[in-house]
């Protein structure tokens, strides 16, 4: 009996990230939190603060994988554009969420400070379920396969907990890695593919080359979801690299 | 007169960066690369090494920017898919190219070691001009308004210095950005909605918080091609900031 394979999109929402001013960490951190719960990212996009395009990537990624995870676009200000958006995306309306009211009239302490701008982070599509923010009290929130998340790595980290118990993984795909120090590409590319094809589908392999002030070289990597696959897999990867005159380095699992 | 915006897409290929094995940092080395040239980097993607989602992401981007400029996909190894895909998106053939073909031969000294897997890197679909790669030789490509570069960070940014003259760029949007230490989002939402407001276009303005271990502060950008305008934002996110009892600091331009 073989886990079905459990895929998700990630939509990242921000000018900041399409303008070069910030670095995007949370594809990163998203793919590494699903791979051990048995979901594949497998497609990622990165759309500015525009409502119809946030809308229009939502609907597109949200029909083709099993979730969508959205980082972005959900703090007081204007610039704040995607709870309307997924509003609209799911065409339903929007107001301000009972739950998430009281979460932000407990954190700002009395009605003075919980100014109209703060409460647009309690406003949410109507059917939308809370992800709590252990960090700074605002919440994510659920929408049927859609998760919505802030931007704020710390923030976002702190969501992904919320998320976790309410996904439905399946088949988990694991990697290994093997570093080969003065290993080139061009030299191994024949025997790797040998290797793929011996495997009948059950393992892919990658070829990342590297290049520094030390040197150059190659990483191999090794995906499955069989685990014996794998183990023998980076054996094989091993022997590829030792056969090039190189001593291969096991890589700590990302 | 003004200039005319002109808009790009990046596609970034590659299982490695979907699997959180990899953190990109290409897409950010691109937009700022392109930013000063007057292209605005407006959507991004990844994809895995999947050839027909690689297809459908290139023809889809291509139809709707300026440019497109995809990373990745193009050594030697069997996971290396993106000029046979770029060939299919255009729906032409695919061959050694002659003028490549010479620069792999030159760079691998003697036919001998250009072997089949080498001789891949200069399998370019038909009609690609070249894109020289300063680093490792195998070039990059150009097919109509789409540029296709390298993955490795290092060699990509080699080619983008090829790239850089061949693109027709229009307004320069530049970005100022402000920092105020203690400031919170939702002190200064309502008057920075009325700045952008009062702007009528001209100036957008984002807002970013940050957290850390030193306490928690915002980011105010401005954005405009106006460079009067620009200056005008600056100031007035500074006052903003002066009003919440902080000291602004000025932000690097990025």
């Amino acid at each position: 009996m073989t886990a079905k394979t459990v895929r998700a999109a990630v939509l990242l929402i921000g000018d900041e990230l399409l303008s070069g001013r910030t670095q995007d960490v949370n594809l990163q951190t998203i793919a590494k939190f699903m791979a051990p719960l048995g979901v594949q990212i497998t497609e990622a996009r990165v759309v500015a603060d525009v409502p119809e395009e946030i809308v229009a990537a939502v609907n597109d990624l949200r029909a083709k994988y099993d979730y969508l995870f959205t980082t972005g676009g959900i703090g007081p200000t204007h610039d704040d554009k995607t709870a309307d958006a997924i509003a609209a995306a799911f065409g339903v309306g929007i107001d301000v969420h009972p739950e998430a009211r009281a979460i932000l009239e407990a954190h700002y302490k009395g009605p003075g400070n919980l100014n109209e701008a703060r409460l647009r982070m309690a406003r949410l599509p109507l059917g939308a379920s809370l992800v709590p923010n252990p960090v700074s009290k605002a919440p994510g929130f659920q929408m049927d396969n859609v998760f919505v998340m802030a931007g704020v790595p710390s923030i976002m980290r702190g969501m992904l907990e919320g998320v976790g118990p309410r996904i439905k993984g399946g088949a988990v795909v694991r990697s290994r890695a093997v570093r080969g120090k003065g290993v080139r590409e061009g030299d191994i590319a024949a025997p790797l593919e040998a290797l793929e094809a011996a495997t009948d589908g059950v393992v892919t392999f990658g070829s990342y080359p590297w290049f520094g002030p030390d040197g150059y070289g190659l990483q191999l990597v090794a995906r499955s979801s069989d685990a014996a696959a794998l183990e023998k897999a980076a054996e094989d990867l091993k022997a590829l690299i030792k056969a090039q005159g190189a001593e291969p380095e096991d890589v700590e699992p990302s």
